[in-house]
């Protein structure tokens, strides 16, 4: 079935903000590169702002968080297994683009409000699903105990995101790479190679 | 001594950046909030790239990373003030503007190539000041010794800039706070409590 022509115009605000970042695209240019009349954007969404928003609803439900709550998994891996998928959804994406996140974060500001809030929501829920699998990996002494899940969960939540923007800089995977090393030592309390 | 043009667009480039964006502003609103002509920035900056790396270096300049080289302070305590330095000056400015360095590069692509070199060449500076007080601190055992001081930096400041921007969100040191109890407790081996 051939995507509706609210389905095109999200895929195309994925694209371009990503591309460009929030203030370096306009509805005209989403429009255009959807296929559409601007008129037909307005039909759907009522500013470039509750697109944003919507796509990064889209972004964030597609970002497999549910790994971080799979009872199949022993929740050590559980939070690998998470970061992999980032990973490997950033390196499909290309690493100059950077964080999709990340970059609305930068660009958000007390002007676009209700963006600002699904940011903030979004990294909240984030940071709890990863704090779920953090508080599991505990329980079984995987993860050190003597500093509180949630947080864990949102330092790693940050810092992913400042390792994603810096692979912009880099054009490569370096600094993910780092978080895994250093994630991963952080959450043992005996030095990494032991975990 | 009145500040020369130059020093009037400098300043008015890193007020209208770090509140905008580099997207956000041009080259008019620069010059009017400097209140100087548009002619008198051509004189100064050839454009608003390169207005940015000049904005960036001075920035730099002033970021106090000589506390990372000080012999008179333990090694763990350069590492300590450094980056209760950061965090002074970003309260200062508010954290709802996140971090200068952070919101460009969220912004920055291949279309302004000396501005992501610029950024580039920032932070891996910044990186090495702090890998020497990483090298010094694990010398004398204030520091984990498994991982290399240039990782465990590199690590640390992608850390410091992804906590730097999620104040944006949150509109409070808290990113903050949680980056001081982990990057600590990363650099200790044995919990932070101990260190």
């Amino acid at each position: 079935m051939a995507p509706s022509v609210r389905e095109r115009i999200l895929a195309a605000g994925l694209e371009r903000f990503h591309a460009l970042g929030y203030d370096g695209c306009g509805v005209q240019e989403i429009s255009d590169t959807a296929g559409v009349p601007k008129g037909s954007f307005y039909n759907h969404f009522k500013s470039k702002e509750e697109l944003a928003v919507a796509v990064l609803e889209q972004y964030a439900a597609s970002s497999q968080r549910e790994i971080l709550l799979d009872a199949n998994l022993a929740p050590i891996d559980r939070i690998r297994r998470h970061f992999e998928f980032c990973l490997a959804r950033h390196q499909q994406n290309g690493f100059d683009r950077g964080c999709l996140i990340a970059n609305l974060t930068a660009e958000s500001s007390t002007a676009v409000p209700d963006l600002q809030a699904a940011l903030r929501s979004d990294l909240d829920r984030w940071t709890e699903s990863l704090a779920a699998a953090v508080k599991a990996a505990q329980e079984i002494g995987q993860v050190r105990a003597d500093i509180e899940a949630s947080d864990l969960a949102r330092f790693l939540v940050s810092s992913w995101e400042g390792c994603e923007l810096r692979t912009k800089l880099t054009g490569d995977r370096g600094p993910l790479d780092d978080f895994f090393k250093m994630a991963f030592a952080l959450l043992s309390n005996v030095g990494p190679h032991q975990l």
